[in-house]
């Protein structure tokens, strides 16, 4: 699910650049790479032919899949890898067609995907942190000396700085971004277990065709059945929200201190009003405030489908596919806008 | 936010007939609609000149927006209804351009443009709804008495009948049903009320203007300021959740009956594994289940949103725009999926 | 699940009044009144001798539960019912003692419970609400015409009155206040439906003898079976979010009118701090936001529980058990700390 | 918040150890600890005389609070904290009842006594979590071989054994438990920044202060201003809900096994119902579903409170207080639940 579908509000509510990454192009490609390495993998292991796997690489590399069927198969199985097996196969055609798939299952491939495309994704939100810490630095830089009153409950304290506070706000976005590593790394694996969890297809070949084919799409090898067993992504949802959610403490700091009246921050280009053109909103903020909230909600969601039941549950595993899409989405949206908003402050301390 | 920006997801977890009646086009016409309908009310009172509506009336007919510019100006001015208007003003041009949106709100537009697009969702909802009932009408004539083990704590209870197990699933979707015509009441009300809820600008007018715009747009006339009290908006979240909430009830009692072993239900046209051929699943069923928790996590969003500062929030309002057109849609896509799965039921009832 | 276990936090979060009307003894009393309504109903009917209806109902006027043995035996059997049923018969004993529970299910008591407790909380909720009406009234009275700077997105829109404001404040709770007949009416009911829902014990005997247990009750007779049919369960808990909600945006707007620097408000008595003795924080005004927030969550968790399967679910009816209680109490608390709040307003509006 | 304010449903819902561990007592004993550990690291450093010091160990020693004054303290100053001092130093008396408390503000205290009744929590999380392992080990010892029906979507998969199933849980659990230390590393810190982060009344004395503290409370020192940064929060609550969701799964999939006609699983000391005495329910298995969707909905609540506005945000503060400890409790109890009903297995496989 594409936040960008949004049409108007795109770059309010969306990311064009995270959405272009979790898009059904991506997705695909994703999915036809899993298939590729698979197929190379089990000729290295002897399992297939090496011409079959020639041929199914060759067929997946120009393959076009055909979305109208795809998209009809996908409500009849719901998932998509059965009809665009059936129709890799097709593309592959003679002999070859019957080496496509072997062993492995939809979740196999769905999951693989999943962390294929989110590599880019995550390397994204490195560089984004990165950028972002370095507008904290220079608001310290400028302004790190401006006597600030700090905030208690609403109420004013006592006088601190603005460094004192942006260097909390930056502490707090460092130390998400210290924890992506291990949240990507979990993330970032290869997922084939075949139609149970046990690989019954590989025989002794299993751990020598799973090396080959993480080597080959740059992932880990998990050393437990990742199918049921949906931590990581609950632990991937918890950073996202994480995430969004301190730059969303950011957001209402600056929206409060925006205020008429306090008047402790002045940020360039804020938004303006149909009825009031005097107006100066300060709209990135609120819509920090905004993601947030969003992602808090979500995350219930990926922890409600914790209960996957038995090997493969249909129900929870959908549950994953509605929400975390706009979960990683509405990141990506949330350092763009700290980013602008930040880089936008003209003035930042208490009034003189 | 359309659920069809999915792609090969779309048919699954998406209803393209509910995603059409919210999208851009719907959106931004009722919008014009509104903006049409105030220059008419306007004129009507005398608030501006009978030339002055009909030159606005007619450059909103052949009204074309700059998409790519609203789209800057949303993500600028948090809302996407000060560039409209000014986009609306160039077009209609002149001295009557000054008489476009007078005394009116963002939130004006944008609240009765939400109320105009969910009229005829309600509709399509009324229209499914009475037509599932008939699916059930069907299950409980062709498949009433038969046999059926009641079952409490997931074990087996004593024996009752298909009827009387699928006349509680009919008559729990009838009690949602009966209670649509008072949550859309509530949403389709005319809002009104310029820029902090006390319309300023219409002096004594504003009855006369209300009544005439309402008249022209099929909607109420609130006894109340709609803009900060967001109360109708999480009555409806609340809804088309208790709606999903209990089709996914059924959903679940579906895929139970339909388990290997239990065979207290046969569903034509179940979905197929890319590993096991063989394999049935119930994947609307499952399905029924996932849209059920979806929107049970989406309407705790909504009712966050309830704390809406002061006269208006960016922040609380813009976090109803991510996740009611995605709850709507759900509960269209739940109400299909519920009516092909009960209607593709070829048997029911414990196996003889 | 009493908040006022929270010992010194049980003013600040909880509601003793509203605890003590949900309290195991109050739970307890309600659960032996539909034993003995039952009986005599079942009496009335001739399902039973008159001489058992007379000794059931005088040992429940002297029951004393074995609370110890209740304890576990709710751990074993997943609801307290089997083994107080099991007490009273011993209590009852001789003959009569076969004639306690005849063709009820755990789940007609302890839903009929529930709805017997919540009766007066409904009536407490009315009078706080007509209480807190009149403290609108007042604060109109007394401060309406003073002038306060409207804010939209948190800036200063235009000048409004404090009457403008209330008012709006007053109208969203009243509009709550106005929905709570149809809440209660769907709540206040008995259920009776046995073992699957089929009061398959009763024969014809079953509408008499719910008329006659509703009518000695208090209660209404649903025309539907209620066990799996948690509908009005999402509608209870979505009203009690949406006072919250309502009070939580109230509370929200007044701690930030009481901000330093904008003045908009005093409020007498306001709390201190460890650190700074001179300062006066909103309290109340931040615990409503708190309890708003709280509310929001918990409703997400009643309506996960839709998704109740076959003729009763234990999952699902314990999660209820787990969330609604709370709902219930820190409503209460809402509706107290509102009134206080609003009460203590000492000045409203724009400095001078 | 203690669940067993619950009564009858304490045993079933609740966790008396767990619940004793967060009790009034214990919150309170970790904060008189604070202020003992504070007084004596500021005599070290200098900044309160050694006799003062002693003085107020001494009294805190033999201190018993009033709780009805701090009951009412806490509602006026939405904290504990500032009458706790109060009692604290009128319990010393003289000179030395100034030197209590000293450059601490009432977050430092309630954050630290969080860490320290935590300790003991996370010590009883982990060797009840190695005794889970135990039992799955047995599990697989005694069952392992035995063949089991793999099911995906619900329906049958392919023949995999006992211990394909039981060894995915025990890893998932594993995995669980292997983010622990992570976790409580992050939690078990002394907060001592003062009235708004700064520690502004410690002057160079805060890091030999810090040092002296922790050391004698057995917590880390933060790099940095824990009070508004509350990350650390979400993070625990994430692996509660972790925890809950894993052994949710588990017990959904009990369940299923559990059903009449699949019957792959025997549980001894199953729950018997008021109606059909012949049931044996999987009481133990729906709860851990029902706690596990309990946690999801929380850990929304608490990372609505990331969103904790400048130096110390009252409403999102209080919203953990509301919710972090059922989270803990719950947590406790589906370990107990857990180990409960594994325990007593009796037959886990196909049925022959």
């Amino acid at each position: 699910m594409a936040l960008t579908g949004l049409s108007f509000l795109d770059r309010l509510l969306g990311d064009a650049e995270i959405a272009s990454l979790l898009s059904t192009e991506a997705d695909l490609a994703a999915m036809l790479a899993f298939e590729k390495a698979l197929a190379r993998a089990e000729a290295a292991v002897g399992m297939i032919g090496p011409g079959a796997a020639t041929s199914i690489a060759a067929a997946i590399d120009r393959f076009t899949p055909n979305l109208a069927r795809l998209t009809d198969a996908a409500l009849r199985d719901g998932v998509v890898v059965p009809d665009l097996v059936r129709q890799i196969r097709e593309a592959v055609g003679g002999e070859a067609a019957a080496a496509v798939h072997i062993g492995a299952t939809s979740q196999d491939v769905i999951d693989t995907a999943l962390a294929l495309t989110l590599k880019p994704v995550f390397d994204t939100f490195e560089e984004r942190l990165t950028a972002l810490d370095a507008v904290f630095d220079d608001l310290i830089e400028q302004f790190g000396d401006a006597p600030l009153m700090a905030r208690s409950r609403m109420q004013a304290a006592i006088e601190i700085t603005v460094g004192d506070r942006v260097s909390n706000w930056r502490m707090s976005v460092l130390r998400v971004a210290e924890d992506l590593p291990r949240v990507r790394a979990a993330i970032e694996i290869l997922t084939l277990a075949g139609a149970a969890g046990t690989a019954e297809k590989f025989g002794g070949s299993i751990d020598p065709v799973r090396a080959h084919m993480a080597d080959a799409l740059g992932l880990g090898v998990p050393d437990y059945v990742p199918h049921a067993d949906r931590g990581r992504i609950a632990d991937l949802a918890n950073w996202l929200s994480r995430l969004t959610g301190t730059l969303g403490k950011i957001g209402q700091d600056a929206a409060l201190m925006a205020q008429n009246g306090i008047g402790a921050i002045k940020i360039s280009g804020a938004g303006g009003s149909s009825a009031m053109p005097h107006k100066q909103n300060p709209v990135r903020a609120e819509l920090l405030v905004t993601l947030a909230r969003y992602n808090a909600t979500q995350l219930s969601a990926i922890h409600q489908a914790l209960v996957h039941e038995q090997e493969r549950s249909g129900s929870a595993w959908t549950l994953e596919w509605l929400v975390l899409a706009p979960m990683v989405e509405t990141a990506g949206a949330a350092l763009l806008h700290a980013q602008s908003m930040l880089s936008a402050v003209e003035r930042i301390g208490d009034p003189r």
